[in-house]
């Protein structure tokens, strides 16, 4: 199958790698043949309708250039759009950065590559938190494939697994700890009994919060992935605007103290239900299997016949990422050619 | 699609309860059209093509009696094997009693159904750990689906999560603790400092506990499911007596004590790679998430891209399974019908 890839950064070069290490074990254990015919970034194009030397291209990671300047034939200028409109190929998998405002660019490049008849693989939060049901309304009016277990949870295959394993299930509540950074100060503040600003300086400087941490530590981040599962496997409409959010700056240690003396632990808890859609902190007990340490996430599914379900897993990373995609790329070959 | 159930025991009874809850939900839902034409119990059979009704049918579990003598048309003395052999249906559900020695009688169910052109889709763990290779081998030559997410785990779906969703992982080791009876009994004893024949005793009572608990405390039932794991998902070629096996009879209170104090917990854990295959019981730090409480299963899959995945739900009863049994269904229903 021909992939074409738009964004390369840290998931694009992530996958590529993963790409370039598994294409083997995959052709063996699957029957599936991958190439990459396109990649793209802000800088220009590299397209082989050949399939681009995935080993060269793992290579060019990690550059500050684009990796347009770096490949031989790489087209200087060329934009994500133009690829998406002019590149045959199988599957388009979409990594560009969320914009949890307009859902762009991301919107408009699975819009016009399923209206171009490409089957769309993304972790991109952005487009399904500002036009969800536009964008399954194109996927069954077109027939396409449209996956995107890699915008909740990262290597945690919740989406998938309510869709396909447990489909004779109804599920009526999903609690989620899905914010690796949130979830890192919490844990951090309850076993060293540091205050909030102290973790994120260190979680600043270790990389696991970003400069700007607002999307994190308000909660934002967790309310979109609450958006997409609510859309997805409770059947709601709704937008991130939905959902009522309140993020974690105003716990202080004294709280997480408090709880761990009483045997719980403050996390960032979602939770969505036919009526509720809403992100705060929660006080839960330490032995519920909602609460993981660091920066893990963690899903709680409620539902009529197994009761309560929980994943936990990475839920970042592009490696852990990759897992994500991979099992969607897979997943659409085995339907589409299987 | 039609259904032939073999075996009305819990699982039976349970599963047609729940088709009868659910029959509605899954045709609206998923387009699936699921009839049960024949039943069949150790007294007996009641078969009729055109679907039995689920209502009456539900009606009749709880009864000592067979349901041959309970219902209309309850044919006496028609044994499993007749129906399996005579009976017209797309999917045969097997749920007689496992047997670990010889797997009979579900391995000549399971083995007469597919030579008949029937998919399978059983809770029997016999068959697996004695004839594992032969099944999958005639899965492969007949193209039919054969299918046992209820074998592991109860509700926890992990074989199918595995198979799908992670299709682009390469699985390096799988921990589980799968014995929802243990469990309970080392919870209990970490928590209550109390000695292991009382709660033993206590679990019996509760219906927790069988009254010959050989099987889970001798850890062999934790290793039939480890045996079963280690097939299907590490492409190993093992039976059971190939798992090395140790109980948790010789586990004193003092143990779960000086565990407890050192922040960790007991726990009956399989363990299978490439190389190990193995039941014992171990030192777990508490806030690891193969850590649950009471009557919980809980599964770890080590992987090379997604690091670390953990699934914890119940392991056990009734209801819990048919969501095991009801996906898998639904699964053939759309690898077939789709």
């Amino acid at each position: 199958m021909k992939i074409s890839l738009i964004g390369f950064g840290n998931l694009g070069q992530g996958l590529t790698k993963v790409l370039d290490e598994k294409r083997n074990y995959l052709k063996e254990k699957s029957g599936v043949q991958l190439d990459i015919v396109s990649v793209v970034d802000s800088g220009g194009a590299v397209v082989n309708e050949e399939g681009i030397d995935i080993g060269e291209l793992s290579e060019a990671s990690g550059s500050e250039d684009s990796v347009s300047e770096i490949m031989e034939d790489g087209e200087l200028g060329t934009s994500a759009l133009e690829v998406v409109k002019n590149v045959d190929s199988d599957i388009m998998v979409e990594l560009t950065p969320t914009s949890i405002e307009d859902g762009e660019p991301g919107l408009t490049h699975i819009t016009e590559a399923m209206n171009r008849g490409k089957h769309v693989v993304t972790a991109n939060k952005g487009p399904l938190v500002v036009a969800f049901d536009e964008l399954k309304e194109l996927e069954e009016s077109s027939g396409l494939e449209f996956k995107y277990s890699a915008t909740v949870g990262g290597a945690i295959p919740v989406l998938g697994l309510a869709e396909s394993q447990m489909s004779g299930d109804s599920i009526s509540e999903i609690q989620g700890v899905l914010n690796g950074t949130t979830n890192y100060i919490l844990t951090r503040m309850t076993e060293e009994n540091v205050p909030f600003d102290v973790v994120l300086s260190e979680a600043q400087e270790l990389g696991i919060a970003e400069e700007d941490p607002t999307l994190d530590i308000e909660g934002i981040d967790t309310a979109a992935k609450m958006t997409i599962l609510a859309n997805s496997l409770l059947d709601r409409s709704v937008k991130l605007e939905d959902v009522d959010v309140e993020g974690i700056t105003r716990i202080g240690q004294e709280v997480t103290q408090l709880a761990k003396d009483s045997g719980n632990e403050v996390r960032l808890v979602g939770i969505a239900s036919s009526e509720k859609l809403e992100v705060s902190p929660k006080l839960v007990p330490s032995d519920n299997p909602l609460v993981v340490q660091g920066s893990l996430n963690s899903v709680t599914l409620k539902t009529d016949l197994a009761r309560e379900m929980t994943i936990t897993g990475f839920g970042a990373g592009p490696r852990e990422t990759s897992s994500a995609l991979l099992g969607d790329i897979v997943d659409i070959y085995k339907s589409v050619e299987g």
